[in-house]
């Protein structure tokens, strides 16, 4: 008995529906940019919103996929990206929103796709890899699809976000057991490098051809 | 005993590989148009035949793969592929050709995509998603392999079709029990809607971004 | 007892990583030439580097993936793809190293996939197809999320050396058991024939389109 309304199987499914969510408008705010019907954004909304957790549990050998299983994640993003389709209009800078919008998602799937790998046995190297395809794909799938420049290209902290947020989960993992504190430490890492990237308009140092070599 | 000289899935098979054909053939034609040799001919008219039951079928879990157990599949796809890029000059109008066969492989797989999973226990959401995956995701990979315009970024009953076909098929499991009919009214529901969205130039209404915003 | 102490194995394995590490320099390269900064060397290098292994496995349902059990893979990559941000301004024409080194890659890839896939028991046409995957995709996915022209577009020898090796290499293992030297030789028909194409700009003939049909 006890009072387990709430266990932390059902918070962390909760989260993962949220983060789910959360990118599925972002994949519908791409759609709306290209001028799609609501089905595109449907289509584009869902692959963007469990495209990298299906990417890192295929490459993990996790199948059936937890979608495929319940289908809840699937009825999420077909509400959540048909809502989007007819209230997009009504936010003033949508760019901005899909930005910020998908700075939550990441930093929320950075965290759960570490702890889904560690939580198979993966090593923490791989858990980390995990974490930041998770994160990323998602992205990387609605860019592709919906004919956006691919953020892998973009000059800007985005991959190093993911990664920051995975590394200090694991770190924080390795050292102490509380794992709803290392989670939330995680995604704080990640948001607040992703947000303050977002904000200031922050990269790392780029690559720079260094003279005295043929042109290519 | 008995006269079953033509089995169920005997038929199923045979269906399948006759849509796995239709796909490649419009694989070859993209090659055509981009004027690749004989291997890029076989390469992406095999991707594509085959690209949509692959990822339905790693997306379910439902693996090893029917065309790495069975090779007939990769067969056919060689056969057709080679026999199209020595004939497919005969053919006035390819781009033409090339959309008509891309509607009968669309139509016969949203149907076969959809009754597999259901098979294999699938929920009818979930089901109805892996037809129109099986149906779309062949074109697509054609599409980005090939340097085409990603179809879900054209403004066409495309993906619409698929749905249809599919929900119509589900629909009908759920109150009879004729699998063979219920098929091909599913198929014919997306080969009609496709067809007069190709003959009409029909499309759904798009998102129109409404005046009073900001510029994004 | 005995001397084993280099098993055949553990020549394999060795092979292995070379190939990895020979595709994530190339990735870490195009890398380079887009200015990423050194979380883009990483993420394409390794991506590049076990994403045609990654593909074979995931259609052959040989799962989890061996990088995923095995962080060693991920470890090569990353170091090389490390050293590769600091050094690669110190190469004169990278280009034609790039060019190079995925040649060599290509030929290590196509037999050791194509005998993996034997040696799990897949026909010998699927074999030849998994050789060539193995070779060839993690060209492809360096190229589609580095922004480049997809080498499948372009009208060289590069798929047709994969097959010529692969089909040897299965045409070998089918009349004696010297896998080494049946390797080997496949290997080298391969790496000669991509060779010889890069050296004199060999091309097979492409599809031409003949006159006195409709311009489409």
């Amino acid at each position: 008995m006890g009072i387990d309304f709430m266990e932390p199987s059902a918070v962390t499914s909760l989260v993962e529906h949220l983060a789910v969510i959360v990118f599925a408008i972002t994949g519908a705010l791409v759609a709306s940019r290209k001028q799609m019907d609501i089905f595109g954004f449907v289509l584009l909304g869902t692959a963007t919103g469990v495209g990298g957790g299906t990417v890192r549990d295929v490459l993990l050998g996790h199948l059936p996929l937890v979608w495929v299983q319940d289908p809840s994640y699937l009825v999420v993003c077909i509400v959540a990206t048909s809502i989007t389709f007819f209230t997009a209009h009504l936010v003033r800078s949508r760019y901005r929103a899909l930005l910020w919008f998908d700075a939550l998602g990441l930093s929320l799937f950075c965290v759960l796709g570490t702890e889904h790998a560690l939580n198979i046995g993966a090593h923490p190297i791989v858990a980390i890899l995990m974490g930041m395809i998770t994160a990323t794909f998602g992205g990387i799938i609605r860019d592709v699809l919906g004919g956006e420049v691919s953020l892998l290209l973009k000059r800007e902290i985005y991959v190093t976000a993911a990664l920051t947020g995975a590394v200090v989960f694991v770190g924080l993992e390795m050292v102490n057991q509380g794992r709803a504190v290392n989670l939330a430490v995680g995604f704080l890492c990640c948001f607040v490098v992703r947000g303050f990237a977002l904000y200031f308009g922050w990269s790392v140092p780029a690559y720079k051809a260094r003279p005295g070599r043929d042109i290519y």
